[in-house]
Formats: structure tokens, C-alpha cells, sequence
């Protein structure tokens, strides 16, 4: 392939038009069509895409140095994070659609403790685990959104059943519940979602926001930096899970799964669950599945003003996801990270924290995950 | 802690009064203040701006026709738009923040049982009055908004208290309902929101539903075209009212809010509490309120596209706005409209429906109210 682009780019367009029209047909009729994709630019690429599918996925971007993991975790991570892109590729492989593989992707990663989306999920102030989950179709700019969901096993797939099976888009606490339940989501008790791990953070959080700073305790207290919010509220502001995926037919979409905030209060909604923040596709552009603090990705409206940069300021989606990552929302006062596809194939991850749990596997099923900033 | 935040919020606003009082007049006295506007275009411009201060206020867009309007009502309408245009003037013209302005004249509106938010909420499916609001500063993109809240007599305060008491943007449910108390909002019995006409409405919508179309109640239909929801139903997506403004400062905002959809199910949430899709103030572009079948402009973000198309494409804010209400938004086969002002007080108030009551004050107090298209 990496050959076929260098040769068809040297065409000169006018050439290149006339090839098409003529020399291309009776190609076709004598060498077949394997060797017709080789010979223009426009067949090629749309061959090239056909053979580019490829899923990305994250589980979380934050304070993850390798200072404080183990082996053991490191590989648990990596493994969970492999297992998401094999559910995802199976899908893509078999010519199924960018936006069953990043369900398929979110649930595996929703299934395992130890991401913040699904059985993982964090715990609310109260006890409670509130998940949040979006997802979009890039061909068609349908989506579909749960928030503060409880009994819900996987809240992608709620957010799947208000796109496919409602009119509405966002669907929030026991009205989306009880529409997930109608369309048929695997309901269960609250008490699945109880994780050791998670209730003691919950302890831990609730214990260094009683006694060192009363965080959100004192409703008057306004917009604290980050700074002020230590370190442990400020890392469990950051676990989402998320994917973007291209597929055989070219199609875009994005799917994003978050258990929100350890310790959160009044039902707060982050930006997993807000098409254009933490969630976007649009096969003119790219898919988008951001993580980190969700308050400056609502107010930067993130994914969407990647999207805009690409369509209307011509930027790459490399260019485009780092501008938002790396300028916009530094600047504000927060950080995170996101996942991005463009409908060409290419992808940034870009992130501004310590760490951001990724993976993408392409159409020739090399999969890749990285923790790190330096892998 | 409460002692403590209400040191600094004292403090902040005396250093800043200190600078007014002791470094402004001497700048002025020095460069004079004529000169100081003169010198650059910059200083030129943002002069303009201070005799500019102005508000834009919309009551909802929909199937609004002459024909099926009596005179009593038609006047009722403009006296309540020029009710809540005076209240955001008064604060505009003494040199308050656009911010004041547009919560202000909101709050009005949501007073008057004739607009669809607060008091004039209408009735979901259940019969209660889930209402949901959105502010946002354009100077600070700081922003905040609930959803689904059933008490609060005005959803924009609680809007406007999450935007400053909390370090969030987004609170839905009881939760923000609880928020809302704490910070001070005023709590009313779910009765206070009951309106004879809106009751009226649910039971007529409901039969409709049951008798011709048992729309939503069959979870498994998709995506209705609009011509298949009814007038009734489809009216009644388009209750929300919004108020943008610039004050004497140059700074924008934007306030909207709603009661969202007669006959409403499933904890849906429409774009008004969603930043970017519904409400949206950026300094740097515009503010916008928009109004209009609420999953549309969720999918299409318009709110923030608008401000990109400004900022990434230099477009005015008529084109933005138009390529968003008459273009984009019609394309994917939604309906509304918006209003807008630029940082430069240029308006725009685009809606591709029979009428959308709005109205306009600039800063020589002028008042003007309209319905239809024609006027």
C-alpha cells in the first residue's frame, strides 16, 4: 500500500482524470480490479480505507506513573486493554460496522474492574455508582446518551438503544433506566457494580475531603484549581473509557463509558455522556472519545471543536486534537486526554497528564497498547 | 470554609474596585479617554462596543401562525417579552454584566405561565414539570446548567448557582435539586408549576399519541421524520426561551431555558441545558440561545459551531448563524432558530419556522418585538 501511494502521486490530475475515464474501464476488464485500485488516486483511496479499518480505544487518562504500578497491574491494564481492541477488530475484520466494534470495545472495557465505566465504576458521595456513556454514528450524525444511570450492566448499550430505538438523544437517571429496560439492556442490581477498590477510594476521598479541605462541602466554594483539589480527587476525576473506529465501508464512530467522579455530588454529569464534549463522529472529520477533567471539555466543547478545526480551519486531526489537548485546555486550568480518528485512517492520542490507558490495532490486526508517556 | 470563601469573594471585588478607582481615572487622565478610545482600532472598537450594550431575548420558535393567534394573545406575548427585555435593560444601562442581564430577563419569561420554562413549564409523560436550564460567561467560559429539575421555581438561578458555587457545569435531578437549596435557589412545591392550558396540552398530546400513532410508546420505533410526529407533538418540542447579551464591559453571555416537550418520557434532555449544542458565550465570537427541536441541535452542536464558523472560518455571526438554522440544521431534518449577538453587537435572530417570538433592546432603549416572519 505504502508503495501504491507513492506511485499514484505523481500523477498530474489532468493525466490522472483521463486515466480514469479511459485507460482505467478496459484496465479493469484486463488486469482486474486488484491492480485497477493501484492505478488512481480516488480508487486507491477509497481501497486504501477499505483495508486502513482500525479501532483506538483509551481507558482513562490521569496520574498514572510507573513509579506506583506493579508489574502485575501494569500487565492486567495492557491485557484488559488487549482484550478490548480483539472484541473490536473480530468486529471490523469481518466487515462489520465502526459502530458495533466500539460498543463491542466499551463493553469489554466496562465488563472489567479495572476501568471507571461499568463494574468498575466509582462511587458517587452517597454510595452510589452514576455511569454515563455516549455513543455516535459518523455517517449518519445520530447519537445516542444515558447519564446517571445505575442498574444498567452496560450503559453503551443504553446509550446504543436511544439512538437506535428512541427519538431522543440524551436520556438522564430513571427515565433512561427505565427506557433501557424496555429496549431490552441487561438490568442489574446496584450491588454489582460494588468493587473493593472503589469503595475504599470512596473512603479514602471522602476522608481527605472531610478533614484537610471540605471539598464541595462548602457549596459556596468557587471553580478551585487543580491544585487545590489533591491528588486524589484530582485522579478520580479521570477514569473513562472510550473508542473511535474507522471501518471497511469508511464509516466513523465514537463511543465513550464513564463511572464519573469518585465522591461526586448532585448528580453531577461530566463530559462522557455530551455529543460535541467528550463524544463525536462525523464522517466529514474524524471520531472523537476525550477523558480527563469533564468540566473544561463541556465548556471547550472538546470533541466538536476538533471536528471544526479539521472542517473548517483545515487542520490535521493531529494538528486539531492538540491544539485542543495541549493549548485550549491547559489554558483554561484543566487536562486529559483523547482519542482520535480521522476518516483517512490517521490517529492522535494525545494527552497532557501523566498517563492515558491505550490501544489501537489496524486492519493487518497488529494491536499496540501503551500506558505511558514514553511508550 | 464559609467564612473563608466569603473573604475572598469580598476581597477580589475591592482590589479590583481599588484598580477602578485609583489607576482607570488616572490613565484617563493622562491619555485622555477620547484619545485613549482614538488611538487604536482595538481601544476604537471595544468604545463602540460600550455604547452598544445590548439583549436579545427569544420565547421559543415553532409553528407559530397570525391565523391561529387572537389579538389579546398576540399582545400578552409582546408585553411579556418587553416585560423581561426591560429587566436585563435596567441591569445593562447601570453597567451591569451582560450575565446579570440575561439571567434576569429569563427569569421573567420563566414567571410568565406563557413561555414554556418555569411557571409556563409544560407536562411530561408522568405529568410533572422536568425543566432544564443553561447560563454561560463569555468572558471566563465558565458555565452551568441543570437538567430535569422539579422544584426550583426559576431553573436559570440554579443554572447561574451551579456556574459559581460548584466546580462543576453540569448537575441533573435531585441532586441539582439539592444543590439549588443549599445555594440559596428558591424551592416551590411541584404544584406551583401546574397550568390549566399545559394540563390541557399533556391530555391532548397523550391521546393523540395513543389513538393515532402510540408515538414512543413503542420503544422499538426509530427516528421519526417530522411530518410523522403530529402538529401537536411536534409544536410542542419548541417551548424554551433565551436571552444573549453584551453589556458596557464588551462582555458576552448567554442564558436559556426550558420545560422542555409536552408528553416528554424517559428523562430525555433537550439542547438547552447542553453547553455548545443549546447555550453557548465565548468573548473572543458570540453568545446564542437557540431554540428548536432539541436532538438536532444536540447532534449538530450549533451553538458551538456557530462561534467556530466565526472564529475558524471568519464568518459574520448572520452567516454562522444562518448556515446553521437554514442549512444544517433543516438538512438533517430538524427545525428552530436562534439568537445571537457578536462581540462587536451585531445580532442575528435566523429561524426556519413559521414564527419565533423575540424581541431586541439596544442601548438607546429601543424595544422590538416580533412573532411571525413578517414582522
Amino acid at each position: 500500500m505504502q508503495q501504491e501511494a507513492e506511485i499514484s502521486s505523481k500523477f498530474i490530475p489532468k493525466v490522472h482524470k483521463m486515466f480514469k475515464r479511459l485507460i482505467l474501464p478496459f484496465a479493469a476488464l484486463v488486469m482486474g480490479s486488484g491492480s485497477l485500485m493501484a492505478a488512481s488516486g480516488v480508487e486507491r483511496d477509497s481501497a486504501t480505507q477499505k483495508t486502513r479499518y482500525m479501532l483506538v480505544i483509551h481507558g482513562g487518562a490521569g496520574t498514572i506513573l510507573k513509579s506506583q504500578m506493579t508489574p502485575e497491574k501494569e500487565a492486567a491494564y495492557k491485557a484488559g486493554l488487549t482484550k478490548a481492541l480483539e472484541a473490536g477488530y473480530t468486529i471490523l475484520k469481518s466487515g462489520g460496522s465502526s459502530l458495533d466494534a466500539v460498543e463491542a470495545a466499551v463493553k469489554v472495557m466496562e465488563d472489567n474492574p479495572l476501568f471507571n465505566a461499568g463494574k468498575g465504576a466509582v462511587f458517587t458521595n452517597e454510595g452510589r455508582n452514576e455511569m454515563d456513556a455516549a455513543i455516535m454514528n459518523g455517517k449518519t450524525l445520530q447519537a445516542g446518551a444515558v447519564a446517571g444511570v445505575t442498574v444498567v450492566k452496560n450503559p453503551i448499550t443504553a446509550a446504543r438503544a436511544v439512538m437506535d430505538k428512541s427519538q431522543h438523544v440524551l436520556m438522564f437517571g430513571p427515565g433512561a433506566e427505565k427506557f433501557a429496560k424496555q429496549a431490552g439492556c441487561e438490568i442489574v442490581d446496584p450491588s454489582y457494580f460494588y468493587t473493593e477498590d472503589r469503595w475504599k477510594s470512596l473512603l479514602k476521598v471522602r476522608a481527605a475531603d472531610s478533614t484537610k479541605m471540605q471539598l464541595d462541602h462548602d457549596s459556596t466554594i468557587q471553580h478551585k484549581p487543580a491544585t487545590k483539589l489533591g491528588v486524589e480527587n484530582k485522579d478520580h476525576k479521570f477514569g473513562t473509557v472510550g473508542a473511535v473506529a474507522i471501518d471497511k465501508q469508511g464509516n466513523l464512530a465514537a463511543a465513550t463509558s464513564t463511572g464519573g467522579m469518585t465522591n461526586k455530588k448532585f448528580g453531577r454529569v461530566g463530559d462522557s455522556p455530551i455529543i460535541g464534549a467528550g463524544t463525536y463522529a462525523n464522517n466529514a472529520t474524524c471520531a472523537i472519545s476525550c477523558t480527563g477533567w469533564g468540566e473544561y471539555f463541556i465548556r471547550l466543547v472538546v470533541a466538536k471543536t476538533v471536528s471544526d478545526l479539521m472542517e473548517y480551519k483545515n487542520m490535521s486531526v493531529a494538528d486539531a486534537a492538540a491544539e485542543m489537548i495541549m493549548k485550549q485546555v491547559p489554558k483554561l486550568g484543566g487536562d486529559g486526554g483523547l482519542i482520535a480518528i480521522d476518516k483517512d485512517g490517521n490517529i492522535a492520542m494525545p494527552f497532557n497528564t501523566a498517563g492515558m490507558y491505550r490501544g489501537s490495532v489496524t486492519a493487518d490486526g497488529k494491536i499496540e497498547v501503551s500506558i505511558y508517556k514514553e511508550n
